[in-house]
Protein backbone atom coordinates (compact mmCIF):
# COMPACT_ATOMS: atom_id res chain seq x y z
CA UNK A 1 0.00 0.00 0.00
CA UNK A 2 2.12 2.64 0.91
CA UNK A 3 4.88 4.10 -1.38
CA UNK A 4 7.36 7.02 -1.36
CA UNK A 5 7.99 8.85 2.03
CA UNK A 6 6.79 11.94 1.16
CA UNK A 7 7.80 13.87 3.97
CA UNK A 8 8.68 13.97 7.57
CA UNK A 9 6.46 16.81 9.58
CA UNK A 10 8.77 18.72 11.81
CA UNK A 11 7.04 21.02 14.46
CA UNK A 12 8.80 24.50 14.87
CA UNK A 13 8.15 27.52 17.29
CA UNK A 14 9.36 29.47 14.43
CA UNK A 15 9.87 28.68 10.43
CA UNK A 16 11.92 31.70 9.58
CA UNK A 17 14.51 30.17 12.47
CA UNK A 18 13.96 26.73 11.80
CA UNK A 19 15.14 27.51 7.88
CA UNK A 20 18.60 29.61 8.69
CA UNK A 21 19.30 26.24 10.36
CA UNK A 22 18.81 23.97 7.53
CA UNK A 23 20.56 26.59 5.16
CA UNK A 24 23.63 28.15 7.45
CA UNK A 25 24.53 24.86 9.49
CA UNK A 26 22.84 21.86 7.40
CA UNK A 27 23.63 23.39 3.91
CA UNK A 28 19.99 22.87 2.41
CA UNK A 29 19.74 24.63 -1.31
CA UNK A 30 15.73 24.65 -1.73
CA UNK A 31 12.66 25.33 0.48
CA UNK A 32 9.53 26.51 -0.98
CA UNK A 33 8.10 30.14 0.53
CA UNK A 34 6.02 30.04 3.54
CA UNK A 35 2.12 29.71 3.51
CA UNK A 36 -0.82 29.70 6.06
CA UNK A 37 -3.38 27.17 5.64
CA UNK A 38 -5.69 28.56 8.56
CA UNK A 39 -8.32 25.38 8.19
CA UNK A 40 -5.08 23.06 9.24
CA UNK A 41 -4.19 25.34 11.99
CA UNK A 42 -0.68 25.77 10.51
CA UNK A 43 1.89 27.79 8.53
CA UNK A 44 3.44 25.60 6.36
CA UNK A 45 6.90 25.68 4.47
CA UNK A 46 9.09 22.76 2.85
CA UNK A 47 12.47 21.94 2.70
CA UNK A 48 13.25 19.99 -0.94
CA UNK A 49 15.80 17.27 -0.85
CA UNK A 50 16.76 15.41 -3.56
CA UNK A 51 14.77 12.37 -2.59
CA UNK A 52 11.84 13.71 -0.29
CA UNK A 53 10.88 16.69 1.89
CA UNK A 54 10.68 18.20 5.51
CA UNK A 55 7.45 19.76 6.00
CA UNK A 56 8.23 22.56 8.61
CA UNK A 57 4.83 23.48 10.87
CA UNK A 58 4.45 26.43 12.48
CA UNK A 59 1.15 26.69 14.77
CA UNK A 60 -1.24 29.27 12.80
CA UNK A 61 -4.08 30.72 15.25
CA UNK A 62 -4.52 30.01 18.74
CA UNK A 63 -6.23 27.02 18.23
CA UNK A 64 -3.47 25.22 15.95
CA UNK A 65 -3.23 21.65 16.72
CA UNK A 66 0.40 22.00 17.36
CA UNK A 67 0.43 23.65 20.51
CA UNK A 68 0.50 20.96 22.47
CA UNK A 69 3.44 19.17 20.67
CA UNK A 70 5.57 22.34 21.11
CA UNK A 71 4.59 22.41 24.93
CA UNK A 72 5.80 19.60 25.56
CA UNK A 73 9.03 20.13 23.14
CA UNK A 74 9.58 23.89 23.19
CA UNK A 75 12.50 23.93 20.43
CA UNK A 76 10.28 21.38 17.99
CA UNK A 77 11.00 18.24 16.84
CA UNK A 78 9.63 15.07 14.45
CA UNK A 79 5.79 15.31 14.62
CA UNK A 80 4.73 13.15 11.69
CA UNK A 81 5.63 11.02 8.87
CA UNK A 82 3.96 11.12 5.60
CA UNK A 83 3.67 8.36 3.26
CA UNK A 84 2.10 8.17 -0.43
CA UNK A 85 -0.79 5.85 -1.42
CA UNK A 86 -2.65 5.05 -4.46
CA UNK A 87 -6.15 6.20 -3.61
CA UNK A 88 -6.93 7.56 0.28
CA UNK A 89 -10.38 6.01 0.24
CA UNK A 90 -8.89 2.74 -0.26
CA UNK A 91 -6.28 3.27 2.07
CA UNK A 92 -8.86 4.38 4.46
CA UNK A 93 -11.04 1.64 4.23
CA UNK A 94 -8.27 -0.90 4.26
CA UNK A 95 -7.20 0.62 7.88
CA UNK A 96 -10.35 0.83 9.13
CA UNK A 97 -10.93 -2.95 8.23
CA UNK A 98 -7.54 -3.96 10.55
CA UNK A 99 -9.20 -1.70 13.35
CA UNK A 100 -6.67 1.31 13.62
CA UNK A 101 -8.21 4.89 13.87
CA UNK A 102 -8.37 7.04 11.63
CA UNK A 103 -8.78 10.42 12.40
CA UNK A 104 -11.37 12.32 10.66
CA UNK A 105 -12.41 12.27 6.93
CA UNK A 106 -10.14 12.72 3.67
CA UNK A 107 -9.70 16.39 3.22
CA UNK A 108 -6.90 18.15 0.66
CA UNK A 109 -3.18 18.41 2.15
CA UNK A 110 -0.56 20.65 1.81
CA UNK A 111 0.44 19.20 -1.69
CA UNK A 112 -3.13 19.60 -3.27
CA UNK A 113 -4.05 15.87 -2.99
CA UNK A 114 -6.52 14.14 -0.47
CA UNK A 115 -4.72 13.37 2.89
CA UNK A 116 -5.51 11.17 6.19
CA UNK A 117 -4.21 11.04 9.36
CA UNK A 118 -3.72 7.78 11.12
CA UNK A 119 -3.66 7.59 14.96
CA UNK A 120 0.00 6.70 16.82
CA UNK A 121 -1.42 4.26 18.72
CA UNK A 122 -2.25 2.01 15.88
CA UNK A 123 1.13 3.16 13.79
CA UNK A 124 4.12 2.50 16.74
CA UNK A 125 3.56 5.72 18.00
CA UNK A 126 3.83 7.85 14.69
CA UNK A 127 1.56 10.15 13.97
CA UNK A 128 1.25 8.58 10.11
CA UNK A 129 -0.18 10.90 7.18
CA UNK A 130 -0.94 9.60 4.02
CA UNK A 131 -1.41 11.36 0.76
CA UNK A 132 -2.15 10.22 -2.86
CA UNK A 133 0.49 11.03 -4.63
CA UNK A 134 0.55 13.81 -6.77
CA UNK A 135 -0.33 13.53 -10.44
CA UNK A 136 2.74 15.85 -11.36
CA UNK A 137 4.67 13.48 -9.16
CA UNK A 138 8.38 12.98 -10.90
CA UNK B 1 25.83 20.19 2.47
CA UNK B 2 22.92 17.95 3.27
CA UNK B 3 21.91 15.63 0.55
CA UNK B 4 19.02 12.77 0.74
CA UNK B 5 17.22 11.60 3.63
CA UNK B 6 18.21 8.55 3.98
CA UNK B 7 16.13 7.26 6.80
CA UNK B 8 13.92 7.83 9.21
CA UNK B 9 14.97 6.09 12.74
CA UNK B 10 12.12 4.81 14.47
CA UNK B 11 12.36 3.31 18.38
CA UNK B 12 10.05 0.08 19.26
CA UNK B 13 10.21 -1.77 21.76
CA UNK B 14 9.83 -5.09 19.06
CA UNK B 15 10.73 -4.71 15.43
CA UNK B 16 9.12 -7.89 15.21
CA UNK B 17 5.85 -6.64 16.23
CA UNK B 18 6.90 -3.08 14.29
CA UNK B 19 7.36 -5.44 11.37
CA UNK B 20 3.63 -6.48 11.40
CA UNK B 21 2.56 -3.14 11.82
CA UNK B 22 3.89 -2.15 8.20
CA UNK B 23 3.24 -5.50 7.09
CA UNK B 24 -0.38 -5.91 7.52
CA UNK B 25 -1.81 -2.20 8.46
CA UNK B 26 0.57 -0.05 5.92
CA UNK B 27 1.33 -3.19 3.53
CA UNK B 28 4.83 -2.13 2.69
CA UNK B 29 6.49 -5.14 0.86
CA UNK B 30 10.50 -5.01 1.64
CA UNK B 31 12.29 -4.96 4.48
CA UNK B 32 15.48 -6.20 5.31
CA UNK B 33 16.17 -9.04 8.16
CA UNK B 34 17.20 -7.35 11.76
CA UNK B 35 20.43 -7.46 12.96
CA UNK B 36 22.27 -7.00 16.31
CA UNK B 37 25.14 -3.78 16.32
CA UNK B 38 25.75 -4.22 20.04
CA UNK B 39 28.34 -1.22 20.28
CA UNK B 40 25.34 0.96 19.42
CA UNK B 41 23.21 -0.96 21.29
CA UNK B 42 20.62 -1.45 18.92
CA UNK B 43 18.94 -4.33 16.98
CA UNK B 44 18.36 -2.94 13.48
CA UNK B 45 15.81 -3.24 10.50
CA UNK B 46 15.03 -1.52 7.53
CA UNK B 47 12.11 -0.85 5.90
CA UNK B 48 12.79 -0.54 2.42
CA UNK B 49 10.23 2.32 0.52
CA UNK B 50 10.73 3.32 -3.03
CA UNK B 51 13.08 6.70 -2.49
CA UNK B 52 14.19 6.09 1.45
CA UNK B 53 14.03 3.68 4.26
CA UNK B 54 12.25 3.61 7.90
CA UNK B 55 15.16 2.23 10.39
CA UNK B 56 13.37 0.32 12.96
CA UNK B 57 15.75 0.48 16.28
CA UNK B 58 14.90 -1.90 19.46
CA UNK B 59 17.09 -2.14 22.74
CA UNK B 60 20.43 -4.48 22.80
CA UNK B 61 21.56 -4.74 26.20
CA UNK B 62 20.84 -3.00 29.74
CA UNK B 63 23.00 -0.35 28.20
CA UNK B 64 20.99 0.83 25.02
CA UNK B 65 20.71 4.48 24.86
CA UNK B 66 16.96 4.03 23.47
CA UNK B 67 16.01 2.84 26.59
CA UNK B 68 15.53 6.44 28.12
CA UNK B 69 13.52 7.61 24.93
CA UNK B 70 11.34 4.36 24.80
CA UNK B 71 10.41 4.87 29.01
CA UNK B 72 9.08 8.27 27.92
CA UNK B 73 7.39 6.76 24.72
CA UNK B 74 6.30 3.11 25.37
CA UNK B 75 4.75 2.43 21.84
CA UNK B 76 7.81 3.78 20.20
CA UNK B 77 8.08 7.20 17.65
CA UNK B 78 10.28 9.05 15.83
CA UNK B 79 13.64 8.63 17.37
CA UNK B 80 15.92 10.62 15.07
CA UNK B 81 16.35 11.69 10.91
CA UNK B 82 19.33 11.45 8.61
CA UNK B 83 20.74 12.74 5.80
CA UNK B 84 23.65 11.85 3.49
CA UNK B 85 26.48 13.70 3.30
CA UNK B 86 29.68 13.68 1.15
CA UNK B 87 32.52 13.29 3.51
CA UNK B 88 31.72 13.44 7.36
CA UNK B 89 34.77 15.15 8.26
CA UNK B 90 34.03 17.65 6.02
CA UNK B 91 30.75 17.93 7.55
CA UNK B 92 31.53 17.87 11.35
CA UNK B 93 34.06 20.26 10.71
CA UNK B 94 31.54 22.56 9.35
CA UNK B 95 29.15 22.15 11.83
CA UNK B 96 31.55 22.46 14.84
CA UNK B 97 32.82 25.46 13.57
CA UNK B 98 29.58 26.91 13.26
CA UNK B 99 28.94 26.41 17.06
CA UNK B 100 26.91 22.25 16.88
CA UNK B 101 27.44 20.18 19.31
CA UNK B 102 28.72 16.94 17.43
CA UNK B 103 28.34 13.74 19.30
CA UNK B 104 31.15 12.04 19.55
CA UNK B 105 33.92 11.09 16.40
CA UNK B 106 32.87 9.91 12.96
CA UNK B 107 31.80 5.99 13.29
CA UNK B 108 30.47 3.11 11.08
CA UNK B 109 26.75 2.76 10.79
CA UNK B 110 24.26 0.21 9.90
CA UNK B 111 25.06 1.03 6.21
CA UNK B 112 29.12 0.61 6.49
CA UNK B 113 29.63 4.32 5.95
CA UNK B 114 30.75 6.89 8.55
CA UNK B 115 28.44 8.59 10.77
CA UNK B 116 27.58 11.42 12.98
CA UNK B 117 25.14 12.79 15.54
CA UNK B 118 24.45 16.13 16.29
CA UNK B 119 22.65 16.76 19.27
CA UNK B 120 19.00 18.37 18.84
CA UNK B 121 19.59 21.43 21.01
CA UNK B 122 21.02 22.69 18.05
CA UNK B 123 18.83 21.02 15.18
CA UNK B 124 15.18 22.30 15.98
CA UNK B 125 14.58 19.52 18.73
CA UNK B 126 15.42 16.60 16.40
CA UNK B 127 18.41 14.19 17.00
CA UNK B 128 19.69 14.32 13.46
CA UNK B 129 22.46 11.69 11.96
CA UNK B 130 24.49 12.27 8.67
CA UNK B 131 26.13 9.53 7.26
CA UNK B 132 27.87 9.27 3.80
CA UNK B 133 26.33 7.74 1.13
CA UNK B 134 27.26 4.69 0.49
CA UNK B 135 29.25 4.27 -2.92
CA UNK B 136 27.01 1.79 -4.32
CA UNK B 137 23.90 4.08 -3.67
CA UNK B 138 21.85 4.31 -7.18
Amino acid sequence: MIGKLNHVGVATPSIDESLKMYRDLLGATSHTDKWAMPEQGVWVCFVNLPNSQIELIEPYGEASPIHGFLAKNPKGGQHHICFEVENIYQARDSLVAKGATVLGEPRIGAHGTLIIFVHPKDMGGMLVELMETPKDAH
